[in-house]
């Protein structure tokens, strides 16, 4: 909250970009690299600072980085990349990270990866990795990931900290990406006002808000895909302790009319 | 941007919500009222900043809601009210703001709107309306709503300010709500990478960032959905002024798989 000059409250949130982090490499502790930029930029977090974190680190700490070259793909990898015109090494990682392909059309796939995220590419990416012929893959268990980070966080900075880790995704009927919440730690990623009143005295029957989502997004705004802005952190949303993670966002089957 | 003590400098914007203004009523210039409200309050917008605006106040400036008691419905909303158990004249104002009708399961409606918008009810809505039995629907032309909106802010804060006009909707495939651009005016809802390199040398070749959106999100959460905050002021991006709209958002039939 800010006060502006007549003392009326101004609900306020504050994005803000993480620069200068360095290169990330397999086994590295991204909480302790967040938490010495933090030192020594003298950039102070808070309690109640939400910490968004691109899932590309999170995945490069992790290991979750495969060199083409050691790919072998299989015949239905290089049928397909006759016809994608896609390299087939990378279809093949992107076809052993999927459970399901959603479409397939021209250049496109998408698909639907263990995590159950529906996404092209299975969330394979070449971008922002060094060396060149690399890719990365979504983290194994992005909630046990923030999960990690949340405690690892706490214990460098004596608070709770929640995480978001995001993907960029497309949607449909919608042009251009945005970031979403693929991992979720230490707060509701939901906001749920069914059954509350709005100021006319209507009652809200289905309104429940994917905040950890709206959260990924704002936090774009700062990071950029081509700035070294890695993570962001969110100040001033009042939000709700929770143990379930980012799965509260992944629709079920059976309620999605769109599967 | 903020300097950190160290001097480094970290990307920084900021998301205020504007309350206190009052019930918008038709024929209100909300402008004036945005303008006066900021006045009173000491809220003092710059240059850069963005003006962001959930369409439920637009829509009672412009006339765009509806009393129940005056619609007739057709036999063929008196049809589907039996079997979704709703209203049959809330029914019928879904039907006429639709052009097409993207599915209808249980008691969900989803429609193309006559903008070419893909969400539940066609935006016919019932939250935050006084007077019971009436309902919102959206602009007639969001993008012109906008434009005109900018237009009338910059005579009165003597710069401009690019405005986005929200609604929150659902997706396919994740639970929850976010709030998107349907109207944009003064700036590039999008932001194209395509052809720049990454830190790492790679070229990006489909990147295009639905800033507009994510902009829309990061307002929702200082808006909420009760307590009575239609305004946010964005304070920090470096937008790109652009004179098209918001239907650069809109994937062409054409371009989508998930028609």
């Amino acid at each position: 909250m800010e006060k502006s000059r007549s003392g009326r409250k101004i609900r306020s949130v504050q994005i803000l970009g993480l620069a200068g982090l360095p290169e990330i490499r397999p086994g590295d502790d991204l909480a302790a690299l967040i938490f010495n930029r933090c030192q020594a930029s003298g950039f102070l977090l808070e309690p109640g600072d939400i910490c968004i974190i691109t899932h590309k680190v999170v995945s490069k700490a992790e290991g979750a980085i495969l060199d083409l070259k050691t790919i072998h793909p299989s015949p239905f990898a290089v049928d397909l990349s006759r016809r994608l015109g896609k390299d087939p090494r990378l279809l093949e990682v992107i076809l052993r990270e999927s459970r399901r392909i959603v479409r397939m059309d021209r250049d496109i796939m998408i698909c639907e990866t263990k995590h159950g995220l529906i996404c092209a590419n299975a969330g394979v990416d070449q971008s922002n990795i060094p060396g060149g012929n690399r890719v990365s893959v979504l983290p194994a268990d992005p909630d046990r990931s923030a999960h990690r980070l949340v405690g690892r966080l706490r214990r460098l900075f004596k608070f709770h900290i929640p995480v978001i880790i995001t993907d960029t995704f497309g949607r449909p009927w919608r042009e251009g990406l945005t970031n979403v919440a693929i991992g979720v730690a230490g707060f509701d990623p939901l906001v749920d006002y069914r059954g509350e009143k709005d100021p006319c005295g209507y009652v809200l029957r289905k309104t429940i808000i994917a905040i950890a989502d709206e959260m990924a997004s704002a936090a774009e705004l700062v990071m950029g895909k081509t700035q070294r802005i890695p993570v962001a952190i969110l100040r001033g949303y009042p939000y709700r302790r929770a143990k379930m993670g980012s799965r509260a966002l992944l629709r079920s089957p059976e309620r999605d009319l769109f599967r």
